[in-house]
């Protein structure tokens, strides 16, 4: 027998660890074709939440009582696809698990030797492609501008930071705690913290280019403090996922029109076919330490609904992950 | 002497004709390069309520006291610019008067065997370049797609809604006025009266592209309607150019990431290098009627204010302009 997480009821505001679960699961064995794989590391996701919700978004909302899907990197129990062999180190969408079977097609193969197997989940996974994706492909962002990147000390935010220095631009960050704004400082980021310093104050340089991790109210300031063709990259909205009403948008978007602005959204799914492109381009940065990351790792799995929920505390710095 | 609209006062709320008036100009005579143009039509357009406010946005504001700066068209009385000779129809930036002398470098001349020199002002001059814009380069609508356009019995909404016809769109458009739906519906759109249908209803089969030429809630039900992927040209806001106070926005920008939308806004003048291209797709459908055009035109330069506070009421079917 092994162990999974379930979600026992659907969130109401922000996630409780009460809205979680653990079940035991019966064992499987792989068909052909299929991976018997024991994870290691699982991870948690803000947009995980969106799927929390009972409604179809752009994939449809997980269901009560059933284990949680996502992110996860473990090592091959048995293998019926040759491509996969035991001990192997894999990236799957098992998610909140001990252990499962997956189809072959599903996994990607790590080289433990690369890169720490966790990145996979992190800076060289899903939140710094992301990053790579918002800056590259929707931001369209070039060297000299000013970029303000919110929720700046998370996953994805830490990572677009960095790979936006790299970049030639200059980078003001937000994050919630002293701690944060310390690390994001010691990475050449212009740090503040959002409780304490007024986001229009921070701006009031004025930006080029809004990485938006958080939607809702900071959004307003950015609008205002965005030069002329200013872009904003609309990738997380973490500010917002327990909200329970919808709250108003931005009071002055009509400088939509007067400062010729563009507000993109974008979900990193529909551009798998540059994962390889980013890893080409981050993947040397983070071998050589140009770019680092910082992981914030909880032990076992009975601490996963404590990992998610404290996502939107702001409880850690980089990717959250926890260890199996 | 000949005689000008000067800006009175500058407009709290919605424009009155008390914040304009009428005054004598002194004759001018034009010096080397210049030329000496006596108007026949001039313009009014709903981005002039901008420049009434007393702070800069994309141009300085218009100076109480000062004739009104626009878009006129015109015949040449005298001519130190060899380009041009008595009697050529031309287009100019002369604004509210009756005569004035400009550089002819400003000066675009008009053929009136090939379209109504009024035109130049309409369907062929700026509105109409802002629809083609704002449907090819910022919108890229394409064959097949549904879009919405508000304000769609205006001059720039209804030469977009017939461009958007003509490249094969389904095309919804809403305005004020039976007679304007009546129109609207007999050149296929497929119109409504907003005051009478909630916009939302109107949408539910759901759009691609939103063509916003009002600006304020409309764009919440846009959103809400919208397919993935789907994009909002940001072209004007006519509704909310009289504001005193910010309006919220919309209620739902979270949509922007999960359906991975693009906002976008434009102002003509940036694409001033694609005015040809412009011409050479929408002037023989303008030759051939296949794109057709209405104006709402008061006499007589007093009438200017009238016309002018008369867009804010939805006074024009098309294009409005006072003939001298």
């Amino acid at each position: 027998m092994s162990r999974a997480i379930v979600l026992a009821a659907r969130p109401d505001g922000a996630p409780r660890e009460s809205d979680f679960a653990v079940q035991e699961i019966l064992p499987q064995e792989p068909d052909d074709g299929e991976v018997l794989v024991r994870n290691v590391f699982v991870s948690v996701d803000p947009y995980m939440r969106g799927r929390m919700r009972g409604v179809r978004t752009y994939v449809d909302p997980f269901a009560v009582g059933e284990p949680v899907v996502g992110g996860a990197v473990g090592r091959v129990v048995s293998s019926r696809d040759e491509r996969f062999a035991e001990g192997d180190w894999v990236v799957s969408m098992l998610g909140w698990r001990e252990e499962g079977v997956a189809k072959g097609d599903t996994l990607r193969r790590l080289d433990p030797e690369l890169a720490s197997p966790s990145t996979a989940l992190g800076v060289l996974g899903m939140p710094g492609f992301t990053a790579w994706l918002g800056l590259v492909v929707i931001g369209e962002v070039r060297e000299g501008e000013t970029i303000y990147v919110s929720g700046a000390a998370g996953a994805v935010g830490s990572t677009a930071a960095q790979i936006a220095k790299l970049k030639g631009l200059r980078v003001i960050g937000s994050a919630g705690t002293a701690e944060k704004v310390d690390w994001l400082s010691s990475l050449g980021v212009e740090a503040f913290d959002y409780r304490e310093t007024k986001v229009g104050d921070a701006l009031a340089d004025g930006i080029d280019v809004y990485f938006d991790n958080v939607g809702g109210p900071q959004l307003e300031a950015a609008l205002t403090a965005l030069r002329p063709f200013g872009r904003v990259i609309g990738c997380g909205q973490i500010a917002r996922y327990n909200d329970v009403e919808p709250t108003p948008g931005p009071r002055n978007l009509g400088l939509l029109v007067t400062k010729r602005l563009r507000l993109q959204g974008f979900l990193v799914f529909d551009h798998s076919d540059r994962y390889g492109e980013f890893l080409a381009e981050v993947g040397p940065w983070v071998a050589d330490g140009s770019l680092v990351y910082r992981e914030t790792i909880l032990d076992g799995l009975e601490s996963v609904p404590t990992a998610f929920a404290g996502l939107f505390r702001g409880d850690n710095v980089g990717k959250m992950l926890v260890r199996l």
